[in-house]
């Protein structure tokens, strides 16, 4: 397999764990995932949590990437307002082999149309936040992650680091994803249906 | 209660979610936990999975902190024979009101001398080359986590994200620690004795 080009976006406001979950699988496989921090200038991104990154590419600088990651986080109330992240994402969701997202990253998606006919999920206490946007997404309440067609959409923060494992399964195989699991010695939730956070946010009937 | 200043370190190589699983959990309250991360110098560090961070502190400001998060990764194998970071930890565990370790973070606390006479455990793959340092560690082979006094030491990766909930709970109560769960839609390992890697690894029997 030809080495997939990681581009996950950063923000100021982004959150930890929707990002460094996912890009902690994908690096697993090094000669498979080749991980790039991506951001509108090259200067320094603040977390939500604080701790900073160095993004590796602009917007500008033109590299195109295989594999996209939206992570979420606060700073997506921001970000969804930004026309320059908007165009960015419809570009690289041109030429992408997979799109991802977690947790409010796909609320960025959405905004950006690349949900339009598409099934997706995302974090299930801002679910009403989210639904908002994109006129023809449906939206689904219950679910770890959706998969439709080439794009994922994870539920809340931790979401996104089961999603990423299914993700390798689909690029690599279900061993490689079992062992990814095994050597960051990761209790793997492989069912994309196990969403009790659903039912703890009011958004379906406790059955 | 007074806010703790997290002290995390972070050196070339530190593994992505040893480090970002936790403060994501301790960054559910900003309140009590002041994240900052540490290095020997100002420049960016570069993680095993290849993003980089950007340093708040270098062990040369004098900052002190409360609560030290160490992460493991490959670059622990060259942090271990690293005088500056033994006499930084050594300085910092003498005021410290909490040490947290994850993975291979343990090694670098256990050549320090500060988990002598202590209990405490590490990545299960790594076991062996990890319980090589310390002259008087009682290494455990199978637990999710060890805490010894205050003393946490979490086995591998995504092991540190079940630990940092542990000592949400030690330092704000268990409410505070299954919210911070809710929140991040986390299916918490509450129990630290279970650690089915430990018998995938060979290093216990499976019973």
């Amino acid at each position: 397999m030809k080495t997939m080009k990681v581009g996950a976006l950063i923000f100021p406001g982004f959150e930890l764990l929707d990002l460094f979950g996912p890009l902690e699988m994908f690096g697993m496989y090094p000669e498979n995932f080749d991980i790039r921090l991506v951001a509108e200038t090259g200067d320094p991104v603040t977390s939500s949590q604080k701790p900073v990154s160095l993004p590796d590419h602009t917007f500008a600088d033109g590299e195109r990437f295989d594999l996209l990651l939206v992570p979420g986080g606060k700073g997506t109330r921001q970000a969804v307002n930004q026309p320059v992240i908007m165009e960015w994402l419809q570009k690289q969701s041109e030429i992408a082999r997979l799109i991802t997202s977690v947790c409010t990253g796909s609320a960025l998606l959405a905004q950006a149309g690349i949900l339009d006919g598409r099934k997706a999920t995302t974090n299930k206490n801002a679910f009403k936040w989210v639904s908002g946007f994109g006129t023809e997404v449906q939206w689904i309440r219950q679910a770890r992650w959706v998969q439709d067609g080439n794009i994922y959409t994870s539920s809340g923060v931790s979401a996104g680091t089961d999603m990423s494992l299914a993700v390798i399964a689909d690029v690599l195989g279900m061993d490689k994803a079992l062992q990814a699991a095994d050597w960051t010695e990761y209790f793997w939730n492989e069912d994309p249906g196990n969403d009790p956070f659903a039912v703890k946010a009011g958004l379906v009937p406790d059955r």
